[in-house]
């Protein structure tokens, strides 16, 4: 478990630092972060406290306005900050002119701005030249956003047709809220894992609609079982699933440094647990048909404890034990609250 | 079918011809009201056309800011654009105070300023005493509104458990968008009007959430059951249903005067689809099991075009036969667009 | 419509005229065929009577038992029933074998089987190669079975890849009945459509799972969506698509018989609907993001009432005007129930 | 704990241990029950091992098919294999004569026949007096079932109106599979506790549909969120919450005794570390909206690893530690195999 927990890291958003809201409006929050430093020192916190979340997603529109002039900003962010740019996040959505889509749009001229936006944003990432070596572009899925007729890539089947046509660096990206009720996300994952069409995930967990809740504050056994996928098919295959976890939250009630802080933790232990299923024994439970035992064989696994081995863990390598105690007793939100409250007042916005 | 289109006339949403929007920002139109003046001069205008729209539900916040002082400025109103107030919508949901909820807030001052202001909203429609003997106070519910961890009256029995205890006047608001999905809707109309505890309709249509789309665009069979059910408790026990027809839709995409008097249309012709089900016949199929008759009864009126009736409709009481066209031939949208224009689109907002 | 009408035919299952149940036991019908012979007598009725019904789907297991022995008993048939065997089904799921699955099966011996039986069904249709020039395979795909923990085949996704891997020769098979809650089923239709991936259909309708009701009983207008996507692919590429339509559904309920007519009248009332489609007015509203015009132009299309005009094709080929009518006067199901009555009162079965 | 985990009880259902199937048919096993006697035989094993398990629910038609004549032979069998009859179920699903529904079937003979059989089942309970002082009679719900229209009772709030028209002893019935997709039991359940209306639980998981498979197999957070609100009811009101609980499941791909031990030791489980929740703290977090930190409470006790713990208690009451292994050495199952597998090879159906 223990070399499985050093593995593991995962991207915070940007986005998740800032004063979001709902259609009715934004609850504010007078910590919030409302300029790009400020989310870079956000995530900056959370991966001195957990030290699993070395990178930072970026949306080009909120986070890099001025285009490629703004990334020498960047760079000065994440030297400051000790957190590096992650993902590149275009916006296709926002501006007046995509209200009838994108690149899917029947009005030209969207569709043009759509391709240049999108292209910029590689070019963000890459400075030089668009889509490098290392890179990768991620087609992401979703069935329905409220008030609209209809999403142009509803499912995972629509997203990896559009990424095969696209070229070999073009993977699926899955929104764990991203589904219809009751379908069956784990399944998803091993298809496309065995497709070698998995690029990347987006946690966050749900009730009913893509609710961006705190992962595994609904389903904790769900984001076990699509943890477990993946090191079943590392065992299965010898090859190693490479996968970029991201987190896509933003929090309206919660703390939203907290809310993350917290996301990470449960990530890291959904991920031990699912670290130590004894693969061997489930393999051969499940080429008998021993289901009882199959089941048993998962379920030990996560009825087992792992937070004290994630303590050791953090305590090893000179990290806080409890990050979210750890990051209260840091003084670090009363300072960014002085700093920011004032200015979250004003930005108050109504429905109708 | 000519004595119920005369008797069919559906409420019109204040909020349904302002600039509304998805959590990702509102999507303007050049043409939206954003004074409560232009509010009832779009409802005013559906209503000339249509002629089944004499009341408008009007949102406190957004119509009656000043509260009882306003009240003088509403009958103004009615009186110069011919539509009267209709249902007084609290808002105990876009203030900063209701983060938490409202009157199941655990924070006391929430909960006190939720209960001021619906009473207010009371004294706003009863101005001498609250709910006059006329009155109705109706108890909304829903599942669930993305974002949120639950909603304190997620379904159809909650929300009648509340009005019970509330009082006679209160009753149950069913808002067609407000179920799960494979939820029967009208199943749950008919066990409200057998319990005398329906009290009206939020009208719209929906593919997974809470879309507010256009009434009947999705699924109009469905509206076309509903109305069916209020018909056939009215022949089966000989009492009128006394149900309020309302309208909650907000258009992103459509222009909202034309998606308004599309809605308003297409109510008309399901409830006229519905008043011409032949109530005998099926009574007579459903009490000897004859399943493939009684399916049959409903699909013959529902497959009847009962379109040229409701022009002949129009043109006996002086209105257009086409209202949209009439409505594209009267030169108002030019006008409120110049008038309005400038000032719409100033008022963009980012989501993050 | 009358070119199209003339072109619409429809598959009948076999299965659909036998006593088939729930999990909790069959509801017996008097009537109900269970011998391939009666089976094929009755869909020759019902094709008799509606005229466009000339070929029967078969399950081997049920139909064909012998196996490839039978063929000259189904020729024989045939003839004299006058409709044609169409869609062989295998059966991989009834047998005991098949507890764990048939060809993703983790048992050999089961694999095995399927695999066999598989191939024999693919014999029994081309009796002298497997999978003629003329032939296709479907690959259907379904998101749930009630008391399993998961399908292996769950999406349109799934099916997509493995009919890819499968060959020229196979297509995905969509059933009405077989999607997640609020899943845009002509989306998908539009994506196999484009893909040249979509092979035919397995019509039926629903409320919440697979449950084979009457096409177009809960929710008419999306099977007038689907259909409406068929014609606007050939209007828009020139090509036709090659679509097997089929029916898949089997009455607890209604009379079987009775059922499927009334299923074939529906059918060819919806795809008429479709068929009367303005494409280019349509093409037109959707390029210039015209929302209302583009829906009032698909809701013309569907609130004309084509029965005149498919009684008048109907007389125009010598079939009745009113198929179910004919059939209660023609004395078939009378005949039948004498004839087979005794014999269908003694299946019953227990669930525990 | 060991308090609550003393307390802990659940009912075992005599359907659950013989062969069941879907709709397409049995999948059988050679050790299922098929007489009364086997039943009680195996709810008595189980008993015998996991200690919680002292009653077994009745079907009456499965299990008394002879009426109160079979009564006294309950009684021998209760004292023989040391289990007593728990919950009587009537069935009025399963005969011929409701096919149309029981007490809510149009035809009359089927009213009164359903009146009967429900009167009976209350007199085999009851022996002298129909729903003696300290009985109670449970009303059910279910959103629906593959291949009917709708269900009477599809939810709570129907049932509950049911409930309260019956009588004073009349209370709602939960069962965890009968929801749709989405819905907050837990919330369902606090309203019924709240309303003193909540009269016990049909425990199972499922993924989609009603699938009675395994409790906590799919969602074990949500079983224990439902045990918490009864646990903090209690807390809240003082009051004890009388709720009876029984495990509804009936395997067919699990052996069956081993599937209703796992059953048990899961519900056992999750019920403990619902037991640890520490009331005050989550009360006081609530209070302030502290959310992050009520979450923390919840998951801190779900986290717990309360395996030890039971085990110890097994210890204490000479049970063994671990149930399924023990049930494993017993050589039971071979046994009952013996015994029963020719009777079980014999009886195969055919769905169509």
């Amino acid at each position: 478990m223990r070399k499985q927990t050093n593995a593991f890291q995962i991207e915070l958003p940007s986005w998740g630092f800032a004063n979001t809201g709902t259609r009715f409006g934004k609850f504010l929050q007078p910590a919030a972060a409302s300029t790009t430093e400020e989310k870079f020192s956000d995530a900056g916190e959370v991966h001195r406290l957990t030290g699993v979340c070395p990178t930072i997603a970026l949306h080009v529109l909120w986070d890099l306005p001025e285009g490629a002039t703004g990334v020498a900003n960047i760079k000065a962010l994440a030297e400051k900050f000790r957190v590096r740019p992650g993902s590149i996040n275009p916006n296709v959505f926002q501006d007046q002119l995509y209200k009838y889509g994108s690149v899917g749009s029947p009005v030209p001229v969207a569709r043009t701005a759509a391709m240049a936006h999108l292209l910029e944003s590689a070019d963000l990432a890459a400075l030089h030249e668009r889509l490098a070596p290392d890179q990768r572009m991620l087609v992401e899925y979703k069935p329905f956003e409220p008030a609209f007729y209809h999403t142009d890539i509803a499912d995972w089947g629509m997203a990896l047709l559009l990424a095969k046509k696209a070229g070999p660096k073009a993977k699926v990206l899955v929104d764990t809220g991203h589904h219809y009720q009751g379908q069956n996300i784990e399944q998803i994952v091993a298809w496309l894992l065995g497709d070698d069409m998995l690029g990347g995930f987006h946690f966050n967990d749900r009730r009913y609609a893509d609710d961006d809740l705190t992962l595994g504050s609904i389903d904790p056994y769900q984001i076990f079982r699509i943890f477990h996928e993946i090191f079943y098919f590392a065992w299965e295959t010898g090859k190693r699933a490479d996968v970029a976890y991201m987190i896509d939250q933003s929090h309206n009630l919660k703390g939203k440094i907290e809310a993350m802080i917290q996301t990470v933790t449960t990530a890291q232990e959904l991920y031990a647990k699912a670290a130590i299923v004894d693969h061997e024994k489930l393999a051969a439970c499940q080429a008998k048909c021993a289901l009882v035992d199959a089941e048993v064989c998962l379920k030990e696994a996560f009825s087992t404890d792992v937070r004290p081995a994630i303590r050791e863990w953090a305590r090893s390598h000179g990290l806080p034990e409890d990050p979210l105690d750890a990051f209260r007793k840091s003084g670090y939100l009363e300072r960014i609250t002085e700093v920011r409250c004032k200015r979250n007042a004003a930005s108050v916005s109504s429905y109708a």
